[in-house]
């Protein structure tokens, strides 16, 4: 793993948009699945997936098979991770609220859950049941009444049974085997079988990615993911061991995935550096850690803490571990992270899978603006406006001032309709 | 204007996604800014604007002489406006939150402003110095320490001083003369004059809104906003003036707005209709309200208020007037509206222009996911793990059997790594 020091390092990774020829494709499936509904579905899944469908839906009887499929010790922890998931999102459900002034107008904000949410999970040789309770607890925390998944189906026309349980767990019970573009299609514009939704999450291939950036607009969509990050803020008291693990953790996921370590020490960077190599050689993964190992993992050496803070907030990284002696003590100069794990306990990992906190999370620099998947991005809000007779006499002058300053004369004159009658009331009143 | 019953209308309308050229002209300005920087902006800002600038930043002096040429009126009122606005986006502030368990294991969630952004002010004809105030004091409020406008210049090389006096009040001292899509390129690559942001809003040309599309993912963006739209739902006790009022006002907007009533009472609907006619001859901008009230303007008359709400949900329009005799009692039955105005004084405009909520809201249907902009656009979160050594030790064989689960080793090597150095210290404790 190379060593480096801050000012060697910009961390700049582009965003894959796609070849042309992808691109094109997406926007034909798109628009096949707009006119052709669950035949098109069918004839992309066979293309795919290699199997033809008809019912798209996952079957009562599907769900009890996929039951005893699952070991009783996957079952527990996950039904244990949605607890905690549950709990966390839980406290960030806000209320809606209303302010009322003693001139009789009253102005508030109401949130209210979406109301059908669409969640991606995608196939393929992994499957990621933590996914499924990541993406669709917030949503029925949120109130969303009806969350839905849809998902490729394998040759044999299922679906990973931990799948299933996981979307059993949390309450999900309407599942459909479609995936790739042709499913992001079904859930923005519907078909026979499938409901349109008005918000699509959850993370998916460059296909998948490319049909969601297309679609936005037109339904809400979560975020266009990349490759996992983490990154490592260590001073000399830190585990070289866990850190080595940890940045594996990451590097695992995908050959594009980041692994950085930021150190104030460079005893810790040599040794992180030899037990990355150590621990590299017993993964069953190694080929693609390796890759993100060497492609984009690095190991920054800087002069003290306030040079990694700098560094760490350059990065704006997915994950951030912060392992130094007095970690809450310097939380306040995280300025972008999208996850931060704090002391040698806080493996990633725990994070992935069971503290309650949400997986889903910005990468590639875009904590800068975002934000972790939470309640909040299964709610809408509308902004509510009661004004007085009082107010709108006292104020209604100005309000036509701003309009004609603007030169928009109806707008003006919509609350003149109302001050010309205000005058004539007074004036009856006082003729009386 | 048409009177249907609900049955007869859909509202569909379609989203203008610009013509190939278009897009294609978005792309290679987007592109030529990114690589040429100020040279690019001074000859875009020639070709388009018909000035060629060597400074872009709006210099003290010119803010100075803007502030001599607005009116002391209109200044005051929107001094007044600012101080609603604030008012209103003070209460959407959040706080960063942590829960503790007895376990020593803490999570939280932490809630930071965005570092920078940058909000487009259209020029042109019309200037808004409202829509300055609507975007920017958001910002402001959630802790945004840079701010910056940009907005395309007039041939003589200066901005509306409205626009200009609309900033100083927000306590926007930044402002650059650029517009169209080479303002949405500076923003988000950055160039020598102008530094790039982390998130872009504001209203724009069919440019400006296929630029921000493009850079959408390496910024943040706001939405893409369609043209305004209004419904009014009214029974019987609605005055049908100021119904006919408050559609105007949106219809002379933009030739493709919508103004729609519904309404249970057929007598309204045929009053409504005969005042639009009237009220629509004396409005200086007859032409663009006329088109707009004849192609996307409708009155449906239902049976009930059910129907009404049933109606309105569908259409999900960005302002919604509900001038019935008890509109509190039926505020819940609003799934999907962008802002709601309750009662015969809260005519639409007085949101536009002057109550505090803001006018920033989703247009196009989009209400159905979308809200109004608020101090949360503005903001980020991360979420926050320390984990306890004893939830470690407690739960750490979970998190591994789900990390096997979904094949991810080195996510369970990660706590295994840990959960060794446990039993470690636990036997080295029992052999003392």
């Amino acid at each position: 793993m190379r060593i480096l020091s801050a000012s060697q390092f910009d961390g700049k990774r582009s965003v894959d948009s796609g070849t042309k020829e992808q691109q094109e494709a997406v926007k034909a499936i798109l628009s096949d699945v707009r006119q052709r509904g669950d035949e098109a579905l069918r004839d992309y899944t066979e293309r795919f997936d290699r199997v033809r469908l008809e019912q798209f839906r996952v079957s009562e009887e599907e769900f009890a098979e996929a039951a005893s499929q699952v070991s009783p010790e996957v079952r527990a922890a996950l039904e244990e991770a949605a607890e905690n998931i549950r709990d966390f999102h839980q406290r960030q459900v806000r209320q809606s609220w209303f302010s009322t002034k003693e001139s009789g107008t009253l102005l508030g904000q109401i949130i209210r859950p979406l109301k059908r949410a669409g969640l991606y999970v995608p196939g393929g040789t992994a499957a990621y049941p933590s996914s499924v309770l990541m993406n669709a607890i917030p949503a029925k925390i949120a109130g969303v009444p009806e969350v839905v998944i849809t998902t490729p189906p394998g040759r044999d026309g299922k679906i990973n049974p931990a799948i299933l349980v996981a979307a059993q767990i949390a309450g999900v019970k309407e599942i459909y085997k479609v995936g790739g573009a042709q499913a992001i299609a079904a859930l923005t514009y519907g078909t026979e079988q499938i409901k349109a939704v008005d918000k699509i999450v959850g993370p998916g291939n460059i296909f998948v990615a490319l049909a969601k950036r297309e679609v936005f607009g037109l339904v809400s969509i979560d975020m266009v993911a990349g490759p996992s990050e983490i990154a490592v803020l260590a001073d000399e008291t830190a585990n070289p061991r866990y850190i080595a693990a940890d940045l594996l953790s990451q590097a695992e996921h995908d050959p594009m995935s980041a692994a950085i370590l930021v150190t104030t020490s460079q005893a810790v960077a040599e040794s992180v550096a030899q037990e990355v190599e150590r621990q590299l050689a017993e993964l069953p993964r190694k080929e693609i850690a390796e890759a993100a190992i060497r492609d984009f993992g690095a190991i920054l050496v800087v002069n003290d803490l306030e040079e990694g803070f700098a560094a760490i907030n350059r990065i704006a990284p997915e994950h951030l571990e912060i392992m130094i002696a007095e970690p809450f003590e310097h939380l306040g100069k995280v300025e972008n992270a999208g996850a931060i794990f704090l002391g040698p306990y806080s493996s990633e990992p725990v994070g992935d899978y069971f503290a309650g906190t949400n997986h889903v999370i910005p990468t590639n620099g875009t904590a800068r603006f975002s934000s972790p998947l939470s309640v909040d991005d299964f709610i809408k809000k509308s902004s509510v406006v009661s004004y007085s007779k009082q107010d709108l006499r006292e104020n209604g002058h100005k309000i036509v001032a701003l309009a004609e300053q603007e030169g928009l004369a109806a707008h003006g004159r919509a609350i003149t309709e109302r001050l010309r009658d205000f005058d004539r009331e007074e004036q009856e009143r006082d003729s009386k």
